[in-house]
């Protein structure tokens, strides 16, 4: 990793950590939802799609001061389907990322609720920002929507549940995660993009980007399940082999999948290309999330 | 009840049940959460949040058409936090207006889902409809997540969970009630004078009067639950005294419940006269709501 890019991260995760809690702090409500709101946003986690989001505004010339609301939003959404996918009737994991789970703090009801609280607030956080005219924000809230939605996040998460237990084939194992992880991570792309006001080819070339990327990145996290191990990825190794859910190492051998995760970043790369940026960072990041070891 | 009520409620009630399925059916997402989300939003219900909202529309001189999507949108959003509140882990019910609740039809993780995405397209719903300038989705989208959010229904809930087994004061039972159910009624008539463009001065009566009815129309749900019977309520008569939750009837007995349920009332008529807006409706609509027998 470069020191631009390790200098890049840092900042941007700290930027994060220190204002994601405020937005909850002056909410007027109950002590305990907020705390339990609080909890899962600090658990943490690399921030990729803020980083994203900020690196895209970056590539675009922009300052990323513009996009913080959007990026809080998004996290507090990240967050929320990490709260309602760790309970016990879906994923029912007692740990993330090395700590208990909300619902094992809190107990379920306030769990599910600190999920619909932060996807809630997610939208009051866009649509108060001070950084943006409203056209754009109706447009993010839209894009946001879409992704987080029956359609996007949710949708996918459902099919993830109907999978279990089957052998799904490539193409099922694919719209699982394009939708339960991946238009998440074009979002983030896409929001930055349109916060700095990139052309309609622009925001085309940049969402394929993030489209091959947000594959790349899920094979990559499906091989870290087979290779890491637990001080490294925060949960038990082989977790998801526990559940008989497919994976891309099951379907394809790990070496399969391995090649797959690169042609998925080949084809991220070229579509950057096209998107006529400031690639470097973005470039970088890119090959970070592709080479992490946890 | 008049002629000009009866038939205000049924054709608005009717234009709401058929359009409500139409918004979920076009959505490309997995057929088992369509049909979920589908199944409570045609358990029906009264309307109440859209009719209060359109007659709002009408009663500064608009077309209800401009209110369509944000009525439907607000109907979603009662729908989630139904399935969300029946789930087990909260008030545990098996039947919501006579039918199975969504959980026991669809299983709980489906049911979870079901919630979070009917809340995620209310706002895509309000973000994509032909009918509204972006500065008023903007603001509608604002005031809906405050009122839907952790400072409204979701920390109402809250309240409602962590004052299970304890006597309340009137005051902690008015706070709960005023979140859980209060802030969404309120939404309800807000944005539909939004939409007719009110001035600041009768989107200030118009809300008071929708606290004031909102009280009153909770209170009035505490009475029918000690008088009514199943039929006519759809829940099994006195099952919030089975949970030993605080109740209006409760803490100041039969009589003084309903004293201060026509206290409310009159204070919603005292605000809804300052509104200076055609008024018969909304009048015909507060007395339904608190005369109703279910």
């Amino acid at each position: 990793m470069t020191n631009l890019l390790k200098n890049y991260l840092f900042e941007k995760k700290q930027w994060i950590d220190q204002n994601l809690p405020l937005y909850i702090e002056k909410i007027e409500a109950p002590d305990i939802l907020k705390e339990s709101m609080i909890y899962s946003l600090e658990a943490g986690g690399k921030r990729i799609r803020p980083i994203l989001l900020f690196a895209t505004i970056n590539a675009l010339g922009m300052d990323e001061k513009k996009g913080l609301d959007v990026a809080c939003a998004l996290e507090m959404i990240h967050t929320y389907s990490l709260i309602h996918d760790d309970l016990p009737s879906m994923d029912d994991d007692d740990l993330r990322r090395g700590k208990p789970t909300n619902h094992k703090v809190y107990g379920e009801a306030i769990a599910i609720l600190a999920g619909d609280g932060l996807l809630t607030h997610s939208f009051e956080v866009i649509a108060e920002s001070q950084e943006l005219a409203d056209e754009m924000k109706v447009k993010i809230i839209s894009q946001l929507a879409k992704a987080a939605g029956p359609a996007g996040m949710v949708g996918g998460q459902v099919a993830d549940l109907l999978g279990e237990n089957k052998t799904l084939t490539v193409e099922e194992l694919e719209y699982i995660h394009e939708h339960k992880t991946g238009k998440l991570l074009r979002f983030a792309v896409v929001a930055g993009a349109i916060i700095a006001g990139a052309s309609p080819e622009q925001l085309r070339c940049l969402d394929l980007f993030a489209k091959h990327l947000g594959l790349a990145f899920q094979i990559k996290d499906d091989i870290l399940d087979v290779e890491g191990n637990v001080e490294q990825i925060g949960k038990p190794v082989g977790s998801d082999e526990g559940k008989a859910k497919s994976t891309y190492p099951k379907l394809l051998s790990l070496e399969g999948a391995k090649k797959m995760c690169n042609e998925q970043l080949e084809l991220a790369k070229y579509w950057l290309d096209q998107a006529n940026v400031e690639k470097e960072l973005l470039l970088e990041i890119a090959d970070f999330i592709v080479k992490r070891d946890h």
